[in-house]
């Protein structure tokens, strides 16, 4: 029996999330089946971020257990010979038997938020980006994004479905990067909040259209209160870009 | 009467191209069937360029003749409110009633193809890039686009298809450039012949892969028969970005 771990990228427009429900197709269901076709067992992956509809990755990680004969290394081959365009495994390789993908000890993710923000939206992104028409003030919104970098209670930008067991986590960076229509924000941290991301990036569109003052979000983190923040903006913007387990040497399986 | 200019941006993945033709739906016909609707009147809209099935725009540009009185430039917020969201109206103004966007003096098209140049394709660029696994010689590619720019007679670009009566077209510029995995072919001229675009990537990535020297793209424009160049590059990478009619103030209407 060998762990085995996907890097998988996917255009999440057609699917309702990663984690299996009953009320549509997701990422994991998908990968699930095909997995089975290649290696006629009944494999559950367990993947690191459980996204959500709409949402894409560029390097989702997953793992699954099996006594396939595919070389691990093969399998991402493999099975983009089965998945659909939408869904690409860009890398597999074995890990040691106990690696899981979401209680390593040093988990760096990050993520990137797009915004086009133009008179008219542009129909070639309107399924990878949110459309905002109005003036935003680029420098406001990053004297803002200040205040978030650093460890805090994001507990005023976590949906209240939450089942966190703390909302304190660690925001390593928040750039924002603008060329021509197109705004960026990336995020990088040891871990986000159900919506954290989306509801961060709705604030700061906030101040960047002048309702609220960078100041005003230093007020907003200290509040804990979800009703203080900025509204969640919608998925298609946001990327899962990486997720770095830093890790050393003995956790690879050398291939 | 008026006649009435649109710029249309479309998403051209769930179309059958431009124009109307009796296999699929294609943008040209949502169009007129949306301004017949917002106008009462049975409207044919003419179109600058007939892309094909799969292409996109930025800037295409169409006109149409009519009573309404909706005010020309709101026309574009009066349309988008009907229309589907991958084709948008980023302007409508009105112009002098004998204005063609086929048939004005000096026009230059810009056009611009993209590659995704990558060892997995990225399923977020997979309906606007074309994916090509392959190693690049992106300075050879530039070396053989110097021969492809000026007035040529472009037979041996041209889709057999062709109903031209000249294969002589001017290519003013034709530029590479790579950012990561993503490489821009932007190329402008006074006109393209049917699949003219696609035939020339589809020969400069022959280049780029070693296939063709760049003095070899010489003999090939000097052939002009279609089966001396590279294949035709799939649909999905082409984007109409800009047509430039270099007007002058008389060819417009006052607003």
């Amino acid at each position: 029996m060998k762990r085995i771990r996907l890097t998988v990228a996917y255009d999440g427009t057609a699917y309702c999330g990663w984690q299996v429900q009953p009320n549509g197709i997701t990422i994991e269901e998908v990968i699930n089946r095909k997995l089975g076709g290649l290696t006629g067992e009944d494999i559950t992956i367990i993947g690191a971020s459980r996204t959500d509809s709409g949402v894409h990755a560029l390097a989702n990680v997953a793992v699954f257990d099996s006594d396939t004969t595919i070389p691990p290394d093969r399998m991402a081959i493999a099975l983009n010979q089965k998945l659909p365009d939408d869904i690409v495994i860009i890398k597999s390789e074995e890990v040691l038997p106990d690696w899981h993908p979401r209680y390593q000890k040093n988990i760096t993710k990050t993520y990137e938020y797009h915004v086009t923000n133009a008179p008219f939206p542009n129909p070639l992104k309107r399924l990878t980006s949110f459309f905002v028409s109005y003036h935003l003030d680029i420098g406001k919104m990053r004297e803002a994004a200040g205040y978030i970098v650093g460890e805090h209670d994001f507990a005023s930008f976590c949906n209240i479905r939450t089942n966190a067991l703390t909302t304190v986590r660690r925001v390593d960076e928040l750039s924002i990067r603008q060329e021509g229509e197109d705004i960026t924000f990336r995020i990088s941290g040891n871990g986000f909040l159900y919506n954290m991301v989306r509801i961060i990036v709705g604030t700061l569109l906030r101040v960047g259209r002048g309702f609220y003052t960078p100041e005003q979000v230093k007020e907003i983190v200290e509040a804990r209160n979800r009703k203080a923040a900025g509204v969640t903006v919608p998925p298609q913007g946001l990327v899962l870009v990486e997720i770095d387990y830093h890790e050393d040497e003995t956790q690879k399986i050398e291939q």
